[in-house]
């Protein structure tokens, strides 16, 4: 059986050109095709991909396994979206194909056969979290060699590969900003604890306010799910607890749910005057929501696509090694933060 | 070789049971899943998905088939992420993959390798042009009655399944809201003429002042690419439209250019008063931006949700007749449009 790269000579393109003509992805001109197709043609190479899988033993696609939450469009939320635009500009570029495949955070997911099947050759993982069965299924496969990678999680103790954000740091820089701006009684309303950003960002504004020498008052640790709702709905303790004097400001993990108090707080006390509120994300929705929303910056873009872009890279010299990188982020400031002058 | 059908008999559960299990996809209990791993290892079915492709001739994967447009993030965009969202909780809840792949609007994409090498089952397209490429290489697919279907597109002459929005009746709505708060000379933000949606909409507004006995203006036609800044842009022109009194309320062909007209203009006229917009989309945007935005609703969640169900479905069924479904749309109104009282 002829191969892909004698079908490259003969066509005379490189044995990527070859791929994305046969594997009908990415931009090739209509010249292009036609010489690679009569040259395949010319030496019975065989042109389905299932069949060319066996040879290979690659699917050509990248998997990335998302988690269900219900109720919630995940597309349509800023950390998905950026995430998988990241990745899919990656995949884009290699000329593999993008399979998303949906686990629900309580079950245990069956990486190997989602590998040994031949349906991807590499994955990463979105969305993961600390509950059991979800560190052991994605422990186990990683046990196994598998070429899987985390975005924005890690397993204490376990060797997986993973692309981060630095978002303790990103914590510290929105808890010294207010306290900058003279807040010592700064709230802190966090999403769900089962995923590692909620811990790294508590971490962040814990350590901050003690090196400020402010007690953690544990009443200023709001609980929030990182819904626009949840924040909406926190703003009734947020407005009762600055009504008693023991709240000055507010730090809120992502900007849905710092939008979410601020329009809550609107309605409570439309004639308080300034409460300073620092999201997470610097999503679209900061820039457009009133006041506009100071934030912290976080490159999830940028993380898809590392994260993409070195698992593609490791499968096209058969290494496996564990990389684990962890990305910068930057605080933006807007008004929301800051006394109206 | 044992089928699916009898792996199914023998561990007690259905054939979708039997599917989600070998795939790896989909809520399965571990018992369900041990049961089924037994009755496939006893029957001696090949757990190898490639193998089960050949056999079944199918690879439980609904292909999209994305435009590239260079320097926008797609998943970012409220547009295709929520046609996304819709496919992919139809996907889900079928048990099947979904794999993204990308075109190059200005390319011959080939459809048919994609189904013949069996990456894909079914295929949907989004973000179709009138570019004569894009229309050939759908036509071709088309009428090799390959399981196909258009979101937000059709060609006319053309039989293709398509999924689409009632949006000439939208911008009906739209303008009437604007005639009936007293405007007359009202500017419309069209996004790229290449899409189907660009067509119906500007005929929705031609109708609609045609109806009212007004002569089109054609310096009233302001072109966009329906991103913020073209909007941001078109503000300028605007501006100077509304200083020689030849256009009082605008139209825009979607939600981001609508807001950067409003950015622009406050930023040109801050004292001039009232100046009533309506978008497209009702996007997310629309409730954030200030004042909030009057829109047509556009049911694109649904829109993605009924293409792939329906794909799905004739998959089950092994039909493939052509579908062509319209939704309806619906006017929300906020305050962009109504004087401030």
């Amino acid at each position: 059986m002829a191969t892909r790269s004698e079908v490259a000579r003969r066509a005379g393109v490189s044995e990527a050109t070859v791929s994305r003509v046969l594997n009908g992805v990415g931009p090739v001109r209509e010249e292009t095709r036609k010489k690679v197709m009569e040259a395949a043609r010319e030496l019975g190479y065989h042109l389905n991909a299932v069949a060319a899988s066996f040879a290979r033993g690659r699917s050509g696609n990248l998997g990335v396994v998302l988690p269900h939450v219900p109720k919630v469009r995940l597309f349509s939320t800023y950390y998905f979206s950026e995430i998988l635009s990241g990745i899919g500009e990656a995949v884009r570029e290699g000329g593999y194909g993008l399979l998303l495949l949906h686990r629900s955070p309580s079950e245990t997911y069956d990486y190997p056969s989602l590998f040994h099947s031949r349906r991807v050759d590499a994955c990463i993982v979105l969305g993961a979290s600390d509950l059991p069965e979800e560190r052991a299924s994605i422990g186990f496969a990683a046990g196994q060699g598998l070429p899987l990678c985390l975005v924005d999680h890690d397993y204490k103790g376990l060797q997986i590969s993973s692309v981060a954000a630095d978002h303790r740091s990103g914590s510290r820089e929105a808890v010294r900003h207010l306290l900058a701006g003279g807040s010592r009684r700064i709230g802190f309303l966090n999403g769900s604890p089962h995923y590692a950003t909620s811990r790294l960002r508590l971490e962040g504004y814990a350590d901050t306010m003690a090196e400020a020498g402010i007690t953690l008052d544990e009443r200023l640790l709001y609980q929030g799910n990182y819904s626009r709702k949840s924040g909406y709905e926190a703003a009734g303790i947020v407005h009762k607890d600055r009504m008693a004097g023991r709240v000055d400001a507010l730090f809120a993990a992502n900007d849905r749910m710092a939008i979410g108090v601020i329009q809550g707080l609107k309605e409570l006390e439309p004639r308080l005057g300034h409460f300073p509120v620092v999201g997470c994300d610097d999503s679209d929705a900061a820039r457009l929501s009133d006041p506009p929303l100071t934030t912290v910056q976080v490159p999830f873009y940028d993380m898809g696509r590392l994260a993409a872009a070195s698992l593609l890279e490791q499968l096209g010299e058969g290494g496996s090694a564990v990389f684990q990188e962890v990305l910068p982020t930057s605080l933006v400031v807007r008004q929301s933060s800051q006394p109206v002058v």
